[in-house]
């Protein structure tokens, strides 16, 4: 595969994301109509993903335990909300061999309900709290539209759910566990989530309160990545989950939940990725460097190999590409591939004692002496694209960043460019519904503690008590 | 929990086996029949598994994958015999929401046919060849009697799946991974397992031949642990997967597949635990020392602390445990929890010159001065452990092993004591058949290059062809 097969970004966006997924490998449709076959460059990165967070969830106290897949009707039923939330996307199972089932068993499409079930036998005194437990799934949400990575039916994440003695500690969680989220965005991916509170309309199906991490991916679409959520005593009453607390008397547990998923590699993608491929931030790439010597001379491969070994040595993910194509397709390959430096070295270069730098995000070429250290200087490049990548995003999430004073506003930003709209509203959802018929605009957050741009709701003219972000979601 | 609770060993095997399992809080039932919620502690055991094997994998060239839970009916159907092998474990979903799906689709109890659906789409040339695929996954069969982990519905494993050009490189590959798991088993798990081939009534659905690995349970029961798969072309022609050769002709690619299941936390089980709880083998215990300081006092602490810090910097998974509890309480749960040493230091001991190490393997108290170089020493005893479980364990398959000549001399063993009985066979079916009418006893696996105990089958006293291990299994 080479780049002159991806369509240009500018021309159609759906279509560049779709071509930058295949000619990177790393997803591919299946047999079974939305679902995909997540391949190992795209897999690489899940486990990448999974490595960094699972670390960060284990040095904050979280254990990682597997519950059932299946969960009975009865189960999901207990909790109203939920099941209502979640009714149309539920797939059954029904049948085992040719016999029908007494009771339907839902695919999980998120699992409160069977830690729910395993923490009401599991605690009885404020001892055995908090319960802190994840677990790294897939999940199945019958989608009616589905793209690779962006909605998948069946996609892969983690679900925190934790168990708390008190509303303080819990919620506590619930901020803490949101904290990572944006760390891990904007450290590790470079991409400069927003993180604030979902409106009641777009919670989470009953909970409290939802945090979010809102994205802003390259055409002003806004994608909602890592979300948080507070339960109170809402499920565990639902589901009976009580301890006796320290005045030995019966209550109910507190309850969060938490969970990210593969649909980070969608936000990498929609970020980061230009007419040439995937360009993968330094920091998450599965592979870091590609060497690729050019022609075939036994001085040529020593130095190579000898790159290599050194940054192995030294943390780095190198490696060479010594297959048998043309050096012109090696380069695109690492291209679309999204490898954040290319080493070329030649037989040429060897003489006019040169060694060639390539950074994946800017193209830019950078010539060096043979003298040059290597892993140093690999080092320090790695970190500059990370930051630089971070950098162009937020100028770019700026760009696309507006206010609305009034609804003539929105519609004029939606119609000709959108991206994050910031603008006043009352707290009543009329007004979000309203909202809602300029292009499907939704409610991605409040702004906690944002600064007030008017007295008045953009909608309704009514006195403004939050400000929001809005904008047209994936 | 403590280790009063469990049942005696020669008192009640299953009863010990389920008690070991709660009382170090493996896993537990839920509400969904025959699926357990695989806990904390549990996991833990897997994560570890998950990680030497995955790295070993990878080493070989193998990348991770994932493809779809669901498969459409009519894609399983394009293969007769797996069907077969498998229709009356297999559960389907059949609906969404309220509505009715056209086709039936079942939960993954396999993924062959996924994929080589997926291979027949991306393999055209050779020069495509080998794909090394590997996925990590739950998989469903719905299994009439369960026990955690040795036999649920729902079970994690990884699967391997691999296609190459030649026959010969699709047979070394399957040999290989058996000699993977053989090496797992026996380094890591400390289980002295056996290799060899499954009959052709034995072996996997579809499969050419099968390898596995056998091992032999404290009572002399046997489980398979980890089996690796020869298809030839078998499976590639009922899917179409073809690729053009070197000559330029078309030809079907030849296919292997290898897994390992979370089964083989019930072999660590079965083979190591006893009357107090499970015994881990150092090298897969998630932790492997736990200190104990006794009684409140800061040069106890002090040193506890120092004890931790050093062995975790020396890549020993060293904890302290400064829950309330009394010390009584303590080494009783590391004692279930199968922590391999557990050091224990109080105020006195400080003063008359001690620190106690007790291995949970003996449950030997070894004395020590404070002087010891606690790195050098801990490391040693764990290897030491470590290889003293593996030969007990040998001792034990030894102990339990017999030689069979006639079907009287299976039946009297059978009814005595069973383990692996080692007997000529000629090659029949018939005889297996004959066989298992005895308590169920199946044929294990042929010894390849076994030596030759008769020159008659054990059955039917025709001419025997093979050296065949026969036994009860689990």
């Amino acid at each position: 595969m080479n780049n002159d097969s991806i369509t240009k970004r500018s021309e159609d966006f759906a279509k560049w994301y779709t071509d930058v997924v295949r000619a990177a490998k790393l997803a591919d449709y299946t047999s079974v109509k939305g679902c995909i076959a997540i391949e190992p460059n795209g897999y690489a990165i899940w486990e990448k993903i999974q490595s960094i967070m699972d670390k960060k969830f284990k040095e904050l106290g979280h254990v990682n335990v597997q519950m059932p897949l299946l969960i009975p009707e009865n189960l999901f039923n207990q909790e109203k909300e939920l099941i209502e939330g979640f009714a149309p996307e539920l797939v059954w199972v029904t049948e085992v061999g040719d016999k029908k089932f007494d009771e339907r068993f839902a695919i999980r499409s998120t699992s409160e309900t069977v830690f729910c079930d395993y923490y009401k036998k599991h605690i009885t005194s404020y001892k055995d709290l908090p319960k802190l437990y994840n677990q790294w799934c897939n999940v199945f949400r019958y989608e009616k539209e589905t793209r690779p990575f962006l909605r998948s039916r069946e996609f892969l994440w983690q679900e925190g759910h934790t168990v708390h003695a008190t509303a303080e500690e819990a919620e506590k969680e619930t901020k803490q566990m949101m904290d990572v989220y944006e760390w891990f965005n904007h450290e590790i991916l470079a991409i400069p989530s927003i993180t604030g509170k979902k409106t009641n309309k777009e919670k989470f199906a009953g909970a409290e309160y939802t945090l979010t991490n809102e994205d802003l991916m390259y055409n002003g679409v806004c994608l909602q990545d890592g979300t948080s959520h507070y339960f109170g005593q809402k499920f565990s009453k639902a589901y009976d989950v009580k301890f006796t607390n320290k005045d030995n008397k019966d209550e109910y547990a507190y309850y969060t939940t938490w969970g990210k998923t593969t649909r980070a590699i969608a936000a990498i993608i929609m970020v980061h990725a230009d007419d040439y491929g995937l360009v993968l931030p330094p920091r998450i790439a599965p592979k870091q460097v590609v060497i690729i010597p050019i022609g075939n001379d036994p001085k040529v491969d020593e130095l190579a190999n000898k790159y290599k070994d050194e940054l192995l040595k030294n943390d780095v993910t190198a490696y060479i590409d010594d297959s048998e194509k043309s050096p012109g397709f090696k380069f695109a390959e690492a291209e679309v591939n999204g490898i954040p430096i290319r080493i070329e070295v030649g037989k040429r270069d060897l003489e006019n004692n040169k060694v060639t730098f390539v950074r994946r995000d800017t193209r830019e070429k950078i010539e060096k002496t043979l003298d040059v250290n290597v892993v140093e200087f690999t080092k320090e490049l790695l970190e500059t694209i990370q930051k630089d990548m971070y950098d162009r995003a937020l100028e770019r999430r700026e760009q696309l960043t507006f206010e609305a004073h009034n609804l003539e506003d929105m519609e004029r930003i939606l119609n000709t460019q959108p991206g994050f709209i910031h603008a006043m509203w009352c707290g009543d959802e009329a007004c979000e519904t309203r909202i809602k018929e300029i292009k499907g605009c939704k409610s991605r957050c409040i702004v906690e503690n944002g600064e007030k741009i008017d007295d008045k709701c953009v909608c309704c003219g009514k006195e403004a008590k939050h400000h929001v972000i809005w904008g047209i979601q994936y």
